[in-house]
């Protein structure tokens, strides 16, 4: 795998890419990757012909009470999962790389990137647009890869690249579970022994309400409730949000004027020192499975 | 000359002269062309070999209380110019076609739009900044030129295109001035013959204000105060601004720290019902000659 450290070099690989014809992959990452990263990779692999990952810990997307400081970097453990996952590149641009001095334009998407994860991180969404920005006109990748555990941030990244008509096709990854059904995530290194058995309950309450949505309950209070509950019963801290919404739009779920838009069941709680969010499409046979 | 009324048919034109060979030239505008214009097809065609322009009467970046409505529409008469200039597209998008429903991504530049003009048109950067790069990214050029008489935008372009990495190369084409003096403009049109008279002591103020840089003085008030005398003596009816600034940054000019910076005069009046801006280079021989 290559090792790209600056824009030179990157674009020099990218340029040989292209000539050599096949579509380019990419995959932005923050590190610390795990099978879900992986579960990208291969995606990126199935469907281009070139792939490159970036790691990147953004700044601009952390709040100044957030945990940018300890976010694990283990940048050998990643470059020996991305080699054996047949990741041909990995670029790793530095912070001034990426804001250099004088740098001072903000990208921002408007009610996609308001509530949620939004609300309780200010300022979160408008650091991923514009380092999503940056580092898409950099790769120039024909396809751009993203979690959809980070799904609010999915959708923040497909209407930003629509609106701003970024030259790239954006697509969302289902999520990758451990056997008891929390979401991969980066963040869960911060759990303990007990913190992490508590933390399997966001999975179980999102398999319950989706087993009531099944069932025919359509009340998205009653649902989201079904979701507290499970969460309140493990022992879970803090509950940031428990929402139905749209999952296109993000709006409030109401089942009358929205029967063809299908339902995810969003949440962030704070469990031991970790902040986690996960997600699930009601309506779709695998939860994840949803294909906008 | 090739008229451009969707994004398809756009694509389609640029894939075929970029298959053609040579660069794409790009010289967006808001129409009610003038010889300033032309002076930037003219640029555009002596540095690149397909040039296309566009016209867009851009709402984002009209304030409420602006004159978006009365913006001159002069499709026909700008149709001849360009098709004289030797323009070989014209692209024509609708309001619709640059924002979509849904759309709600914004674009801005943080420092550099903040004075100035920013100050007095809240949010007209913000416009300038979406747009362009909605523009850019849909045409794709090699070379985009801007006038230098809209100087703060300028700057402004330059800096987000730096930033977000947009694969193109700004231009800044000098002013174009009647012969006395008044810088060209779509809203020169707004002017009877008596506030058009008075305008000319817009470029009056800035040629003292350089000579007197070249006699030695180096004080920014008493150069503001030199432009400030010469519009009232012509009854300019209000002065937004007369600032004298560090060209590249727009900080204001103090010559003791900023010995390498040329310093740039601006300022912005409302004659009759216009608002009109200027400015000067006043360490350039020519007043605009500024290569940055």
């Amino acid at each position: 795998m290559e090792l790209l450290t600056d824009s030179t070099a990157l674009q020099r690989w990218i340029d040989a890419r292209r000539a050599a014809g096949g579509g380019i992959g990419f995959v932005p990452t923050m590190g610390a990757l795990h099978a879900g990263h992986m579960a990208l990779i291969h995606a990126a692999r199935a469907q281009t012909a070139h792939v490159v990952a970036s790691i990147f810990v953004n700044p601009t997307q952390f709040g100044p009470n957030e945990d940018f400081g300890r976010y694990p970097r283990t940048l050998d453990a990643d470059r020996v999962l991305l080699t054996e996952a047949g990741c041909a590149a990995l670029y790793l641009p530095t912070v001034e790389q990426i804001y250099p001095e004088g740098f001072q334009t903000s990208v921002r998407v408007g009610a996609l990137a308001e509530e949620l994860c939004g609300r309780s991180r200010p300022g979160h969404f408008d650091g991923v647009a514009v380092v999503v920005t940056i580092l898409l006109n950099r790769v120039r990748p024909d396809v751009a890869f993203f979690g959809l555990k980070d799904y609010q941030q999915y959708l923040v990244i497909r209407r930003l690249v629509t609106d701003l008509v970024l030259p790239v096709r954006v697509v969302g990854v289902p999520t990758v579970r451990e056997p008891d059904g929390l979401a991969m995530s980066s963040r869960n290194r911060y759990l303990d022994a007990e913190s992490r058995r508590r933390a399997a309950a966001l999975y179980r309450g999102l398999s319950l309400a989706r087993e009531a949505w099944i069932a025919g309950e359509r009340d998205g209070t009653v649902l989201e409730n079904r979701v507290r509950q499970v969460l309140q019963q493990a022992g879970i801290d803090t509950v940031e949000y428990v929402s139905l919404r749209e999952a296109r739009s993000l709006r409030s779920y109401t089942p009358q004027a929205d029967r063809e838009e299908d339902p995810v069941m969003l949440l962030a709680v704070r469990v031991g020192g970790a902040r986690l969010i996960d997600n699930m499409v009601l309506s779709s046979e695998e939860g994840a499975g949803l294909s906008i």
